[in-house]
């Protein structure tokens, strides 16, 4: 019996900003699960702006996608044919091969897992997944905040901002996000007891709204965002502050690089440390991470949110609203 | 018997590039040194880039210079008439009272040193004074260099510059440098055993220049300008690459804010640390970098370049001459 899969395939690059011309949906006949190999049925699959830069011809981040190729990225799946040892059918594997709902692949490529909760599975592609393990080991690693310090996250309630939002509340920091809704503000305050919030298409110039929210200063800035934010971020830091920067989403879509902040000497007058950094450098820190955020999730102490959206053929655009702010919390794709 | 002294005033606040209408030369007459007090004559004063921070209205480093009051910044100077226990007429002291030619002061704030060469009283305010630790602290704090690694300083004849370029190549780095004079290439080539150095100003394309002279990228950058520098660097830099960031000579006369590096995106791909820092914060390494910098300085293993100016008359000039690159090396007046 042959399988049928349908993939989402990069077709062209974009220059901007990218849209439906940029992706074709293929179906394609999969081969028999060799020795060592499982035929996966993916279940959930995300999209995350990282990929974005996947779609350069030139990789700063990782590998670039192949043209006329399956992308790729976070999954999770069930095992339909294993002829592997350790894994049969039914088991949940998280896997790389997202944009794809069938797959067959060597049995080294997927890990198995027991979820904490088998309702909740979406949860390992956002506050348990890789979203979640950067706000983690982006805020305890490189932001190291201390209770009572005050930590400012931008894109505040999106898939890795508003983990950090909450780490932090959970570790005693006085927390300040940034968001670009009142809807989204709400919810961090109201659900996940932020302190402040800023909608930074409304609040007039961001340095006096973040002053105004962070009287002594912030400690730690979380980056997700770039440009304006971290302008006026590092205006308002404290002496010996920390920035920990995961991503610049404000810049993933030019076509021409944009001037960054001008006021980096800042960073010499008040002594800032800068990291970037990308998670898969950290998996050190992969088991407390689970254990700290699973007992936090299972004790309400962390709320998750996630926007899902329908079906292979509805993921690109669920891709492109990762841009347009429309989503909010962590975007899934229900395959 | 009443001592005068000449010391320069600032008596308005420059707005972009200072010039001598900004400065003032007033003659007082000092007080008796009192009881745990010394009059100092001053033998040699420092110019320095920080003092350009210091002459605004707010100060970020440190407490801006008041207005019709003598600035102040680093000196060697010679004690006069001692009323204090410990020190005595004759001794050489390092103290805080530059742009002045005679001081009184309490004792505890001049610090009796025994020079290393007392022909050579001035290195105190250069390789082995602020600017040369300036160059330990952040090479070794901050850019962690291992043998073998590729250093890249900007500034790299400067008074910082020269020395991080010097102990980096003793640490067996390959050291790339960038000047603003064939000359000044010149010299660290021959002398300083700088493996390539850039002229920024008839390279061409900087990031084009960077890396022809790095094949392999750059490991660690020592950043003293800001600005094109900081981009090129970027563009250059090897993933987990550190910067230390001491200045940003580029932008210390901008009226208006100049718009930063478009690449900083590259920092989170790339993985980059990035410290600002201010080498007061570090006198736990103050003793280390004594012994070994008067160590290599005695071996030949770090060559030092002055430029001498001669007269309080001449200090405004020389200071000016810092933003203009017209020195060599470190910029000393001798009073």
């Amino acid at each position: 019996m042959t399988t049928k899969a349908r993939q989402v395939h990069l077709v062209s690059r974009p220059d901007g900003m990218p849209n439906h011309d940029h992706f074709e949906i293929v179906e394609v006949d999969l081969p028999a699960p060799g020795a060592g190999q499982v035929l996966v049925k993916n279940l959930y699959m995300s999209v995350d702006p990282y990929m974005r830069g996947r779609m350069r011809a030139q990789g700063v981040y990782a590998e670039p996608y192949q043209l006329n190729q399956p992308m790729y990225g976070g999954a999770v799946g069930q095992v339909v044919v294993s002829n592997a040892e350790g894994l049969a059918a039914g088991d949940i594997v998280l896997n790389g091969a997202a944009w794809q709902d069938h797959f067959v692949a060597d049995a080294a490529t997927v890990n198995k897992f027991t979820p904490f909760d088998p309702e909740r599975l979406s949860l390992y592609l956002g506050t348990l997944g890789m979203p979640g393990m950067t706000a983690y080991v982006g805020l305890l690693r490189f932001g190291e905040p201390k209770p009572g310090e005050t930590v400012f996250v931008s894109a505040a309630s999106g898939a890795v901002g508003a983990n950090v939002c909450q780490i932090a509340k959970n570790l005693g920091c006085r927390v300040v996000g940034s968001v670009g809704s009142d809807d989204k503000a709400q919810w961090l305050v109201d659900e996940c007891g932020v302190d402040e919030v800023i909608n930074y298409k409304t609040c007039g110039d961001l340095t006096e709204a973040l002053a105004k929210a962070a009287p002594d200063g912030i400690d730690v800035y979380f980056e997700n965002v770039g440009g304006e934010h971290l302008q006026a971020a590092l205006n308002v830091m404290n002496h010996f502050g920390r920035i920990a920067a995961c991503g610049m989403i404000a810049t993933y879509n030019n076509a021409e690089p944009a001037p960054g902040p001008n006021n980096l000497m800042l960073i010499v007058g008040k002594k800032v440390r800068i990291n970037g950094f990308i998670v898969f450098d950290h998996n050190d820190m992969r088991e407390k991470f689970l254990q700290d955020m699973e007992a936090w999730v299972s004790e309400g102490k962390i709320k998750t949110r996630e926007t899902v959206v329908e079906g292979l053929d509805n993921a690109v655009d669920a891709f492109l609203a990762l841009f347009s702010g429309d989503n909010f919390g962590k975007m899934i794709v229900k395959l």
